[in-house]
């Protein structure tokens, strides 16, 4: 009986997350301050990346609501807060733009379907655990993306802060059509915006530095800084109020919003909606994938929690699904959503609850406000965000230590800047895998002497070694497969050339962690060759797992040398009839 | 003076094939002699692979003519025979029977129009130095492929050897035609293939075996069972004359055939023609470089001679043009020409010369008693040609040595079968890709441990070792990339979970070929996050290239353990104030 009892109450557990279970009662106070921290600091940022996606300001404030709550319930990060995100938001205007006029409900029914098609997605690639899949890009490409896709939001919201109407696909489009209608800009957006703009990159360089220096404490600098921008929005919206901007000098304001819930409502997409969002909505949920896991990983790390990127994915699909039935826009991981939860103190889910149930507050009683909050100190928001993103420490660092992956990150860059985020998303695939490809068709292959006196072997071209007279030490740096044999091979030969009298060949496996089986047959079709103009062929220091495979392949049976446990056994077994040469 | 003379010789010779500047007098006897032999040989073959390509079966003789001739002079291959074979010919059929009916003007000029463009593609990848693409095809996938395509090509000739006629796109198509129309099948014709096929599958297997029985030298046995084909060619067609069998019981015979090359005219194809070929040529192409890659280099291992695969390219590529403007189907390196031509004592390309000489004298003379040649039986020459390229060896070897390249056998040959050869090839190359980047992505990880009284260290789960309390060596058998981070870390997180005691890490590089940005970024994240948790990282044997990176990057910087220049260093250095513990 009481195993039964036991049995029943473990799979009721099996439904409720572990943090609930584990709960702590010293951890409820820091949960409620970090979820009414991060709801009054997301406030602007979630206005603004609604503004972003081309949908109305108030969509971004009810994606803070409940996929934040069933991500809080599913998630497995314990301190990630989820919500509308740059790189989601201007992926989505990006897709959407060319289907409908940005703002239309027809716009929102779009967002929505693609939130649940890259939810459904997310959630598959969770459940067939195939979390690994967003490993499927390095960091230096995706460090490109997001560079090349700030410079895109940037270009995206320079029309708010000029003041202007331009429409246009791509960014050359936008571009050239700012450039035609820059005369008709409104001189006092551009000031409200720049003045805003101005504000939120000084607070962000100086403000926590600054506060330091007054005596202020690390965390209460670092808090009060990040509030920079929500004293930036309050401060426009109550100088344009005051000054009366909107209705004198045409200052585009967020205009009437409906309070509440009421007016979201979700259209069940069409089929040919379906299919004309079925690609976008994988790009966006691999985006989604990276940028998560990235995160959330880093965040368990810091608290020495297990991470798993299978169940990350399964409440990041949720988390969208809801958000496309109700919400309206993708959502992902936010970095500084996150960071400000972490800062504030959070110790679990109930942070986020706290702040979904506070953002519901905000929707249903304190909307009024926003009416006259300028477009353009929204803008000015994104585009500090924006700057923030572009990362030339990265492609610094990539270029010092490697060319190609910095070449990687610039293309990817580019890629997303000229053919847009899809295209550049793929080229940045297309980049990581031919550099793998690439450089493991080109083996490091080295001509190996002994350091006289001692037993150890080393490159002869680096170090000053003896080597036996007839006998070539060669190790190659790389495992064998199809698609480095013919470098190999020629390696070989070219070798042989270079050392006409040899009579015996050792290669030296140390570095080969697989040898494929064109690989084997490759090498028994050297061994052959090599037993027909008298060189012997021999293996030395073979790892285990080659070796389990290679003891049952032709090579093993047919092979004219002897295979050696060490590099040293190799050469005093060949040397025992003759002097090593002096060096 | 005499330097420009000089200078004006050395341009000239730059012009002239190496082969005839180095041509010796004793070569010539030898060349004459297997220059007539594979002309003999080839004829069968030739129109077979002519009727498999679905064109006039003298076609195969005109490929055999220029193509060769061109290859003879600008092929890098001393003694590889060009002229059509089994899988261009299957794959020509295979694109074009969907575009235009088999055997028609129009059909031919597609198939001239096919072998053009693919000429030219592979004479750019030679050109471009782009030979190293045919390498992106492991030896399992190539050889799942041609046992594939000679499934198809069986299926492709049944309906010769039934006598019946069969339309249809696809393999299963052609597969339900024939079931439906077996009752309809002529059973002379039937007699007629069967009876071929049983004496070519015979003397196949068993002439050259008898008549070394019977006393006759290892080489004259091989050469005389290869004529077998000739032998029943001839006989079959005097048979049909004398029995009448064409005209008294409707056996399908090739017909009359206008002598000369004067019915073969050029037609310059049309952008639609070329845009619709483009794709399959490419194919056709890459299918071509990897099968005449491969058999130039085992010709040319086998003769000590340089191989440049570009130069091959550029041979192939202008063979292909010139069969794409007189001679009309796709030309490669055959196996058993090369094979009749090396056996024959070929020394130079003018056995080629000789050989293509010999059939242009035969299109011109001989080609009346073609006549009366049964289709069937040509079609028992293809089948019997098939039958010997299903490869059940390398499968069986693939599955022993390695499961994972057994299967992309098996999927590759299947994808053949039952979505055509485009699809399957392109499988393969997936496939193939795939293996890789999974094998790569899943890292051979080894807690050491050092064997007692020796400098020896290995996996503690392999052999007695012994260890330091609180210190873990861990040898990462692979180079880290982007790809293989997170099973990384899981298992570096693991090990200090099962160890919680830990303050020292080692990561034994030996076997670390290269170290991307993304896990330089990584190591260093590691090392970050461990210095906050008390446990210094060290790393030991970091290879020469690994190195040469890693001193500028932020790690090398901030490692908060040394770099041991040897495991055993590493071990001594911390074991210097505790006792290693027992085995």
């Amino acid at each position: 009986m009481r195993d039964r009892t036991k049995g029943a109450t473990n799979k009721a557990k099996k439904f409720v997350p572990e943090w609930i279970v584990r709960y702590r009662g010293e951890w409820l106070i820091p949960d409620l301050i970090a979820g009414l921290a991060v709801t009054i600091i997301v406030i602007p940022q979630s206005l603004a990346y609604a503004l972003l996606a081309g949908l109305p300001p108030q969509f971004g404030l009810y994606a803070s609501i409940f996929p934040v709550l069933v991500y809080a319930v599913v998630g497995s990060s314990t301190t990630q807060a989820v919500g509308p995100v740059a790189i989601t938001s201007i992926m989505t205007y990006s897709v959407l733009a060319p289907l409908a006029p940005a703002g239309t409900p027809d716009y929102g029914n779009l967002a929505a379907a693609l939130s649940l098609l890259s939810g459904i997605i997310v959630l598959a690639f969770g459940v067939l655990r195939l979390g690994f899949l967003s490993h499927l890009l390095s960091r230096p490409v995706i460090s490109g993306f997001i560079s090349g896709s700030a410079v895109l939001i940037i270009v995206s919201q320079l029309k708010f802060i000029l003041g202007v109407r331009v429409e246009g696909a791509t960014t050359w489009d936008v571009l050239r059509e700012l450039t035609r209608t820059a005369l008709e800009a409104n001189p006092h957006t551009i000031v409200t915006g720049s003045l805003a703009l101005a504000v939120l990159l000084c607070t962000k360089a100086w403000m926590a530095k600054w506060l330091r220096f007054c005596g202020v404490s690390y965390p209460w600098a670092l808090s009060l800084s990040r509030l920079s921008p929500v004293a930036v929005v309050v401060i426009a919206t109550v100088l344009v109020a005051k000054l009366d901007l909107d209705h004198r000098f045409h200052v585009a304001v967020v205009g009437s919003i409906q309070s509440g819930l009421a007016s979201f409502s979700f259209t069940v997409p069409g089929i040919g909606t379906l299919r004309q969002l079925t690609i976008p909505a994988g790009i966006l949920a691999l985006i989604g994938m990276v940028q998560n896991i990235t995160m959330a990983q880093a965040l368990a790390i810091k608290r020495r929690e297990r991470f798993d990127a299978n169940k990350e994915l399964v409440g990041l699909g949720f988390a969208n699904i809801v958000a496309g039935v109700y919400g309206g826009m993708p959502v992902g991981g936010g970095l500084s959503r996150s960071a400000i939860n972490v800062a504030a103190g959070a110790q679990s889910p109930l942070a986020s609850i706290v702040s979904a149930g506070a953002m519901l507050g905000v929707v249903f009683f304190g909307l009024g406000w926003m009416e006259r909050l300028p477009l353009a100190v929204l803008a000015a928001n994104i585009v500090a965000a924006a700057l923030g993103m572009i990362d030339i420490k990265s492609f610094r660092q990539a270029w010092s230590y490697d060319r190609a992956d910095a070449l990687a990150l610039l293309g990817t860059a580019f890629g997303v800047l000229l053919f847009g985020l899809q295209w550049g998303i793929a080229l940045g695939v297309g980049f990581s895998l031919t550099t793998i490809l690439v450089r493991a068709s080109t083996p490091h292959i080295a001509v190996i002497g002994r350091i006289p006196g001692t037993e150890h072997f080393r490159n002869i071209e680096r170090h000053g070694t003896e080597t036996l007279p007839g006998v070539l030490f060669l190790r190659i740096d790389e495992s064998l497969f199809f698609g480095n044999l013919a470098p190999v091979e020629e390696r070989l030969n070219g070798e042989l050339e270079k050392a006409p009298n040899t009579h015996d060949l050792v290669l030296i496996m140390s570095a080969v962690n697989r040898v494929d089986t064109t690989a084997m047959e490759a090498l028994n079709d050297i061994n052959t060759d090599f037993r027909s103009r008298g060189i012997r062929l021999h293996l030395a220091e073979v790892k285990g797992p080659v070796q389990d495979r290679l003891v049952n392949s032709p090579l093993w049976k047919s092979l004219s040398g002897a295979v050696f446990l060490s590099v040293n056994a190799a050469f005093q077994s060949l040397s025992q009839d003759k002097k090593p040469s002096q060096p």
